[in-house]
């Protein structure tokens, strides 16, 4: 998608032909940076401090983070010892062990001189299927948009979404936000409330950053707002993404979705959770059995903000010496998700659901 | 309550005998500052600015206001002209209505040379009433903190709280904040989660101060954290504060009160209101007829915090250029509250419940 009307990927190998090149999100929305990745550890770096997040660009950037520990050594071992420093660099996506998985299993019954060329072939092969997904996932909620349209007058559509589950989260479109990007391109009026998503903004920074510069009409609430929000008929729909998705149809996603949830129920209106089939764990009968991390508690007590002079700096600004605890994600659980789409369309948000998409993965 | 050990309240009458001292609660947490209010315009700035919030101290800061426009001007235009000016600084709180109109009652009819001294002591009395008040509310709450603590063998009773219905939001004790202050003297172990609270973060700004100052362990969270700490069993009770309540015992509070409600409700944890019988409004019978104020968009886009050395400092935090929308209040529907604490008693969320307590309100 575009950035001051040039088109970018979240992802992209550097003209070197072999470093990877990120928009560093760090940095965002206060200043456009793009980051080199010339290692492992600078994959692993990238992850961690989430220079890169959004669990389909998590896999991808390891993906490539693999690529760049074969350059140094090819050895079954080196693999082995990439996709362990990867893996632990984020508990709950579900991703990154798909990619982690998908590039070993390219790599690892060929001989070492070849796997180099392998891996990279399979990283950027990961990249545009990440692209050709979420392309297919916004056309399955496109329709969905389509149907609100209908019963609207020509009013804007009204999208409420939680976190960043747009182009920056992905490699290109995103998942909740595909839809949404579509509809604006097919001239569906949409308007989207952004929820701001602390503890980390990527809401207010992220998501309001990717809208404005594809020129989506947006506003962006606080995340105590939704409920007021749906009370008052504000919101035809929610569509958020998701980090991991239980094989019964639970979600984990950004702290605070279970909460948009409830109200979603409690108002009646649809709750959509958007996802391409790599954030389904099959091994998982329960979301409340997946992992859910905790982070730095300064994510809380502290923010970083511009000046008017444009410098861009760190304050604190909780009560000196309180304590202050950051989880970063919750569960949905699949009764109050009206539907998940996926690039091979809408399903229930059950077992079933999955496996009338996905009958590969019925146990026989 | 203790600020560096050195017991406040939130107003006083300062040492000149006429003028008001408040705190600054804009100033909060990052410096502790008094200001001093000698006009009604003082007053009404000191409320529309937020150096006082909270329903209980908006009330007593207005009945204050009328003072220092009587001082100039004891007429009854004067005295209508400033119950204008201060009931139009906030439209949502009605205890700022509660209190003028007690002003009113107490100097309406008398000579105009008498007016001032009884409107100076209707509003010291307003003052000490609400400690009263909130100190009997904590008094019934404990109640509830104890029946906890019984089953919780010795472990701190994890008490979770939205926005600041602390001693800063009254006079003195709090509302929510008073059964907690109290267990916590009575030595029963209580933990607080603070929910932030966006935009204005009352929680972690001035809960988490008051907290500190009293010693009373607690930990801020995202807003986004209540319902992943109820799934999981970390909170016993809710109870928040209110800006007014309906007589059929819906709530208006601070901008994400519904969906904590909605969490408890969904997970089984009690969810309390604690309220003094000035924010009850007998006139309406549903709280989606109270009027929701919508505030600056700045408290969204901007933060304000203290940088490393100390300076206290704004920036902006969201994506540049993109709008946003601020609504102050959300209404929690009665059937989502557990009961509401009073300075009587607690009692069900319903207009036969607040009449149980209440009878004098009842129609003949």
């Amino acid at each position: 998608m575009k950035v001051d009307g040039k088109p970018y990927r979240s992802i992209w190998l550097a003209d070197d032909g072999w470093s990877v090149e990120i928009i560093d999100q760090t940095k965002l929305p206060h200043t456009f940076e793009i980051a080199t990745l010339r290692s492992l550890d600078d994959a692993a770096s990238a992850i961690s401090t989430m220079q890169v997040r959004g669990a389909p660009l998590i896999g991808a950037t390891a993906a490539y983070g693999v690529c760049l520990a074969l350059r140094e050594d090819a050895s079954d071992e080196a693999l082995d010892r990439a996709r362990d420093a990867l893996i632990a660099t984020r508990p709950t996506a579900v991703n990154l062990r798909w990619a982690l998985d998908q590039i070993a299993h390219a790599v690892r019954n060929l001989p070492r001189d070849t796997r180099l060329r392998a891996a990279y072939a399979r990283a950027a092969e990961i990249c545009d299927q990440d692209v050709e997904t979420c392309r297919a996932i916004g056309e399955q909620g496109l329709a969905l948009i389509k149907q609100h349209a209908a019963r609207k007058n020509g009013e804007p559509v009204n999208v409420l979404t939680h976190c960043n589950a747009g182009w920056l989260a992905t490699v290109d479109w995103g998942t909740a936000t595909s839809p949404i990007y579509q509809a604006h391109n097919a001239g569906i009026p949409v308007q989207v409330w952004v929820d701001e998503t602390r503890p980390r903004n990527q809401g207010a920074a992220l998501t309001a950053f990717e809208l404005g510069h594809e020129g989506v009409p947006h506003t962006i609430v606080v995340d105590n707002a939704g409920g007021h929000l749906m009370q008052k008929g504000e919101v035809d729909l929610c569509i958020v993404g998701t980090d991991r998705t239980a094989a019964n149809g639970d979600v984990a996603n950004k702290i605070g979705t279970y909460l948009k949830a409830l109200a979603a129920h409690d108002n009646g209106v649809p709750f959509y959770v958007a996802l391409p089939h790599s954030t389904i764990d099959w091994t998982l009968d329960s979301g409340f059995e997946i992992p859910i991390e905790q982070r730095d508690p300064q994510e809380i007590t502290h923010m970083t903000g511009r000046l008017d002079d444009g410098k861009v700096v760190t304050v604190e600004i909780a009560a000196p010496g309180s304590p202050a605890a950051n989880f970063a994600f919750d569960v949905t659980p699949a009764r109050l998700v009206t539907g998940l789409i996926t690039e091979r369309g809408i399903c229930e948000a059950s077992r079933d659901g999955l496996l009338s998409l996905y009958p590969e993965h019925a146990e026989s």
